[in-house]
């Protein structure tokens, strides 16, 4: 008879790929290796110096696009540096850390409003931004293994995510109307520089606000420049839609010119302020270029990018009328000359009008490239060659006028760093095309002219202080690439908010020494009420501080309701005679979360006792706080022994001082119980019944009883308490454990020079399916009965975790102790936009979008080989797949740029905290209401792995 | 009076660094922000274009060098994926997620063992693989945004560290000696292919073992050409050592050459294999450099290189004669010739050697570069200059003839991609000194000569067969360079490995198709018993199958044994009255551990009930299990109500079957207990009491109680099962908990249409602090009571904390769950390793060594500002401190390499399991007992922190 504990044949085949422990080395020769690698290989060949056909792919190629996956895994390596260097890299100064912590917190709305808010222009700056030279540049995990955090990624993806949400942005109601609101302010240019400045002015309160655009394009270089596969149009059309949301008006078709308006006119038709904003048009080239043309194969990158920038702009024109785009149609060898951003964007985009070999060629060394590397590094993985030593000398073309190569002159440094071009040393590379990219500057006299009467430097551009972006007239004010102090999109965009902000001390009369203060980013999900009312008190939000380390000092209760915590529970306090004093070490890292750093950590064990400060202290503080803080809410968390003299003393104390609450303490989980208090009441229902009743008995303000999840049923004690007449619970405290042994068998925390440990208390994340397990348990069977829900809360989307389950409020301890007070603004937001898209958006979970088919963060489709099969991503599939996405069309790109932010969002009552609270519990029951006859099984993805019903 | 609850004054100050939720947007002039974030900057300033002082700098310069922290989180990243591509794309096939695993476990040795057993000199190869090119070009996760696991640097790690452990390397006892044990085998050359050759040769028993290396140095290309800053001496001479550990011998001095040692003779003389590893000598080059010497400024990579190596050959030369070092000495502009890994470490060596400006010259493109993107970004990072494109001409010399400059011609591939040099077109670079890097060939007539009677090819090189490494002679194997299909380090030592196995099967008269069967890696700590014995039952290791999802049929337990695991728990069986249907989905990832994915997750939750299966189907499986391996130990799990007859039948019915013990499942949190099951009788310990008698009573095997840690306090169950006589206790089943919502409120896992959930149990890391302390608690109350660790064991480190806190043996499930049952091989030779080393090696804590002061996994020094205080590492202080470091003298670094693995591990006894059982009880206990008095403070350093007493 066959065994019944071995596998049936048909398994044994599926399980053969089944890891095995090894037994002997194998013996595989070198040479059959070396075939079976290159089946396999997932990264670039680098023995392969063909491009690729890339022609008309203008899908993205960043390299730092991030998925939801990706930039989570991203943004919990963050550290948040109290004095982070990245925001003080960032010429915005947006305040990255906190909104990368955002982002952790799976809170996008809140991160794309901390970068909104400093930045209009905040996607276009995450997808463009030299980073390395900038925010990333200053990153402290430069020193580790794992490098600098990708900002520009992580500000890019949850920007986008905002922009999917579809919601407009408003003038905070908050803003009080300013003097002269319907004040003329006239902006020349509708690029990063303009639309900054007139969203800062927009949300300051200015009604009459208009910027002129000389062509039928929006955007500026982030239209017209910039190639789509770094900037799409879907991305420059949002922020373009956000600008005009605040009431800016913008007219295409004018232009700074004495054709039609200038300075003088303006101000003298009553215009109050002017922002000069409209870029370099004219690019710098040489002689020897001279009165050559595309016809002969030659392009300035001004000639050049703005035609192949077509396949974007179309979706951007405001005319509307064309949709057959053509793009410049090269082939051959192309020569791109120069080495900044520019010449690099040059080259991709060559490759995909059509080029078969770009050579980048410039004057100095290849580590003077002015480029920073990530640009470059795009350029080369495309099998751009780079040449440098090289000077143009002169262009050959054949009789009918086409370039056919271009002669160079060798430049070399001589001792003193000085370059010297040698005419002697003469090489010539073969060239279809040339296209130059040596910068722009102002040359158009008609522009010039319309200056006037500003006074203008020997480059023919303003004069400015660059403090305050104003120009010689005390009304006009300029920034971007015609002020001369912005090299990047993000420079152009601060420069905007510079003026902005001067250009409003000016209208309001104000000193430009006041105290700048522009509003903040603004959508109808800031008009969201988050407040609550438990047992009768009015919470502002739901969400306090826990009885905990963070509590430790009523200072720093302080510092927590100045950042916004609707409100706090005191550390437990006790009588005199009951005063500790607290070992060390007592609070301690987890085990859990394995050897990952930073403040994310699963867990945290203490061994802290209740507060060593006395009642005295305690109730004072309370006094003051509440005085200093009447709409935030104090809760006493206080701890006797089972003594009724005791809970009464204690309990009217904490009233008489002011306290809104009171929370007895009954599961403190470690040493108090020796002492027969916390734990040690609170694991019996008749003493938690009998507390409940002395202290209700003894105060007129609400009693909550704080429960121990170390207890065989939670729910009898949680009863215990409501047959006592307490008027609710507090759950979870800490969970009893030890979290784990140094390899000598020491316990850490180790105490005393014996090093000795004792049982204390886990908190965080790891104790939240705890905390909502009890927290639900007692919900269901208490159902009016309100719970302040505690474990492990640490972000909106488990706040409304534990709402749904039934509490009412929220305590924080852990989530404080990995980072800091400002969590609260994260946890606002956040919950916010949870209330208002509950429901709304198909397919998505929360704030996060549906996930799309993706590798390194870009889309991929399926595509199938000859046998009908996908092709997978590596070795000569790899190859495969490559060739058969192969040629584009444009219909495809252009008609996706049109569909932007379709979905509309289906407008319904946003719901109150109060109206969610409870809202799962249907959903969770006994076992045996569970359906055994539905049965899921998993379908494979060639890209990702998907559960199917 | 001054408020209480206000922080004082200095304090206020020290906080003003703290986080502040921003009220506005921050209004910072890009002016000023491009004048602080250079104060800030982290990384490499893309402007400058000066070289660094590199003059006699040594140190690692490794990018993929990883600190302990970082190995860990880049081994925690590794999907561990089952047909894993990276091990197919190595050339020694190493079992790389094997290792990788172990790293994760913090399992160095386990880790170091699977390397060196596939590939003697594992360290040298994590070193200097071109890893993108092997192992790291297959990895799968090349498609996500974090890249590809960085395999070499994790691979230097482990063996590094099993390095300092300075163990010897040994024959495994197990191996049988072959005939012809002491036959004479002789290898050519020292280099990484007759030391593979030979290591394994060792292992495989043979005692006659001799190297001849010609020079005085040994370690071949590792020691002559690799420099230090890529391939330390210390890494060479650890592999060295290893080799002789096995007894092989090494004579210098002694070569293959007709004026010393030829094949004929030595076949003549009764040598019975031979293995030719002499690598190829001869560097070539170009008639261009004809009659040129380093007296005129020209060196080959083969007369340069090794003069650069002496740094570090000095300390592998037999010699030991001569301290003083003396490099070539290099000053202004050095021109290096070529485009392979060698070419780029002449040119980082050149720098080193003083050379100001370094310009790599080759003759194809950028984009045709033989080196690895890794080696070519080294030197690019060091300022060296590309050029493209030229071939050299001539060579000019000053009249003291000294090189002054080299011109080279125009080369340009044509429209059918061949090559063309173009004479016309001549460029002339300055240049002090050439080295040219072209690759090296055999051209000595007297190593030739000495080859025959071997057949040989155009190139002077043996012909051989790549399958066996045979030559035409029967007698005579060849690997490594010489061989010409190794181009690698790793495939040089593949070679030697392939040589030795069919050496083998040469001297043993087995046929050539015969299974491979090499030893593996072997050291006193893998002789360390693991074996332990629990009521007279004898575990061959302490490690098995819990009673879960990895145990749910009986042919997974097949396959579970058959790895190594030394017992399984049933899965739970119930009387066939009482059997189940499950619901699905049932088990879920945790979102404890948040966004991180992988097989590392820290919780899952299940809510699958007891097995689906019949008693009779686990009765018979557990027959004939025990028939098929009797050495391992079956439990059988085993759950009725609260009913005498129902226990007495199950529990008669599974020691029928031949169950070794019996564990009584009281404690399954969910579902059952909603039948009387489970826990529903774990709670009570009236029930638990009468539930042990019932069934130890009827039956003669060990009985087990299976706890729930949902319990006020677990001992009391434990005491009421040892009052019933149960042998001892199984803790800890799950935790009871609800695992999350999604944002709409749906519970996860969702069962049927409706979708509902029901609370399910908690298991993996998280649980750990929670069964740690439940076992520590129950072995401190009942000393002698045997306990079955469970709950969140997932590794050899966390095993040993278990067993200290009183477990005797150890059941896993969610860590399987996590991976797969090769876990068990980690695990033994974790736990090896821990009782090895118990207390051995100072300042270690298990395996993890001390922990230097690093950034990017290099050591760092502290270097003081002229003020005195540290200069922090960025910006100009980052300058400052890169000058100050500034010119190193070689004697620091010679001393080093001398020093090499001085730590002596002193001679103790290895302890056996049960000496470690509650080792840590001692230190645990009541808070009463810690001491209050001794406080901790942290001080803060400038590259970690530190805690101190």
């Amino acid at each position: 008879m066959a065994k019944i504990s071995v596998d049936l044949p048909d398994i044994e085949n599926l399980l053969s790929l089944n890891a095995r422990v090894q037994q002997h080395p194998n013996v595989v020769p070198t040479k059959t290796t070396k075939i079976k690698k290159a089946h396999w290989k997932r990264n670039e060949d680098n023995k392969c110096s063909t491009c690729l056909n890339l022609e008309n792919n203008f899908d993205d190629i960043k390299p730092t696009t991030l998925s939801e996956r990706g930039a989570l895994r991203e943004a919990i390596r963050c550290l948040k540096c109290a004095d982070a260097p990245c925001q003080k890299s960032c010429p915005t100064q947006i305040d990255i850390k906190s909104f990368i912590t955002s982002i952790a917190n799976k809170n996008y709305y809140g991160a794309a409003k901390a970068i909104l808010s400093d930045n209009p222009l905040g996607l276009t700056c995450g997808m463009v931004c030299p980073t390395s030279d900038l925010c990333v540049g200053g990153c402290n995990l430069q020193a580790t293994e794992e490098g600098p955090i990708n900002i520009g990624g992580l500000q890019q993806f949850c920007v986008e995510v905002f922009s999917k949400m579809n919601i407009k942005q408003m003038r905070d109601p908050k803003v009080v109307a300013p003097k002269n609101a319907d004040a003329g302010i006239v902006l020349f240019g509708a690029g990063p520089a303009s639309l900054s400045c007139a969203t800062f002015l927009g949300r300051l309160g200015y009604n009459n606000i208009t910027i002129y655009e000389k062509q039928d394009i929006l955007g500026g270089l982030s239209s017209t420049e910039i190639p789509q596969y770094r900037l799409p149009a879907t991305a420059v059309k949002f922020e373009l839609q956000l600008v005009q949301d605040l009431g800016v008006k913008i007219e295409t078709g004018r232009q700074l010119s004495i054709k039609d308006l200038t300075i003088t006119k303006l101000l003298n038709d009553g215009t109050k302020a002017i922002f000069v904003g409209i870029g370099l048009p004219t690019p710098k080239t040489s002689p020897v270029f001279k009165g050559l043309t595309p016809e002969n194969g030659y392009y300035t990158s001004k000639s050049f990018l703005p035609e192949v920038a077509k396949v974007k702009t179309n979706g951007l024109c405001v005319c509307k009328t064309s949709t057959t785009v053509i793009i410049p149609q090269l082939f051959g060898k192309v020569i791109v000359l120069g080495a900044g951003d520019t010449a690099f964007d040059c080259a991709t985009s060559a490759l995909r009008c059509g080029a078969k070999k770009v050579f980048v060629v410039f004057r100095k060394g290849f580590t003077n490239i002015r480029a920073v590397p990530e640009e470059m590094e795009v350029a080369v993985k495309e099998k751009c060659e780079l040449i440098g030593f090289l000077s143009p000398h002169k262009v050959n073309l054949n009789e009918k006028g086409k370039i056919t190569s271009i002669t160079f002159k060798r430049t070399e440094q001589d001792e003193n760093g000085h370059w010297i071009e040698d005419e002697d040393q003469l090489t010539t590379l073969k060239a279809d095309f040339i296209i130059s990219a040596f910068g722009c500057g102002l040359e158009d006299r008609d522009v010039i002219e319309a200056l006037s009467p500003l006074e203008l430097d020997q480059k023919n551009v303003p004069l400015i202080d660059f403090n305050t972006m104003l120009t010689s007239h005390p009304q006009v004010w300029c920034g971007g690439d015609v002020a001369g102090i912005a090299e990047t999109t993000v420079e152009s965009v601060n420069d905007g908010k510079i003026a902005a902000w001067y250009i409003h001390c000016s209208l309001q009369g104000l000193s430009f020494d006041s105290p700048p203060k522009l509003p903040l980013f603004y959508t109808e999900i800031d008009n969201v009420d988050l407040s609550v009312e438990v047992c009768g008190v009015k919470f502002k939000n739901p969400f306090g501080l826990a009885s905990a380390p963070p509590a430790t000092s009523t200072a720093m209760i302080r510092r927590a309701f100045e950042q916004g915590w609707a409100f706090a529970v005191t550390k437990t306090f006790s009588l005199d005679k009951d005063v500790v004093t607290n070992v060390s070490p007592r609070i301690v890292r987890g085990t859990t979360h394995g050897p990952l750093f930073g403040p994310q950590q699963s867990s945290f064990l203490n061994i802290e006792l209740i507060s060593e400060k006395c009642a005295d202290y305690w109730c004072q503080s309370i006094t003051e706080l509440k005085q200093d803080f009447p709409d935030h809410i104090l809760i006493a968390s206080i701890m006797c022994s089972f003594n009724e003299d005791d809970w009464v003393e204690l309990a009217q104390k904490a009233e008489r001082a002011g306290a809104d609450m009171l929370e007895c303490n009954l599961s403190c989980p470690h040493g108090m119980g020796e002492s027969g208090m916390g734990l040690a009441c609170g694991q019996k229902p008749e003493l938690v019944k009998g507390i409940s009743k002395w202290v209700k008995n003894a105060v007129k303000i609400p009693v909550f009883i704080k429960l121990t999840p170390n207890i065989t049923e939670i729910v009898e004690i949680a009863k215990a308490a409501y047959e006592g007449g307490a008027d609710g619970v507090a759950a979870i405290n800490t969970v009893s454990g030890l979290m784990g042994l140094k390899g000598d068998g020491t316990p850490w925390p180790a105490v005393g020079t014996d090093k000795r440990t004792t049982y204390g208390g886990v908190s965080g994340n790891v104790i939240r399916p705890i905390a909502l397990r009890d927290i639900s348990a007692i919900a269901r069977a208490l159902p009016d009965f309100p719970i302040l829900g505690i474990g492990g809360i640490d972000s909106a989307e488990t706040a409304y975790q534990f709402l749904q389950c039934g509490a009412s409020v929220l305590q924080v301890g852990s989530a404080i102790q990995n980072q800091d007070f400002t969590l609260i603004q994260d946890y606002c937001s956040g919950l916010r936009a949870l209330l208002y898209l509950d429901d709304k958006l198909q397919g998505w979970d929360g704030q996060s979008p549906p996930t799309f088919k993706h590798q390194l963060g870009k889309p991929v489709k399926s595509v199938y080989g000859k046998d009908g099969k996908k092709l997978p991503h590596f070795g000569r599939y790899r190859e495969e797949r490559e060739k058969a996405i192969g040629k584009r069309t444009l219909v495809s790109l252009i008609s996706q740029n049109e569909q932007l932010n379709s979905i509309e969002i289906p407008s319904a009552e946003v719901p109150k905290v109060k109206d969610v609270i409870g809202k799962a519990l249907v959903k969770i029951g006994p076992y045996k209401k569970l359906d055994n006859t539905k049965q899921v099984v998993a379908v494979i993805d060639d890209v990702r792995w998907q559960y199917v019903t």
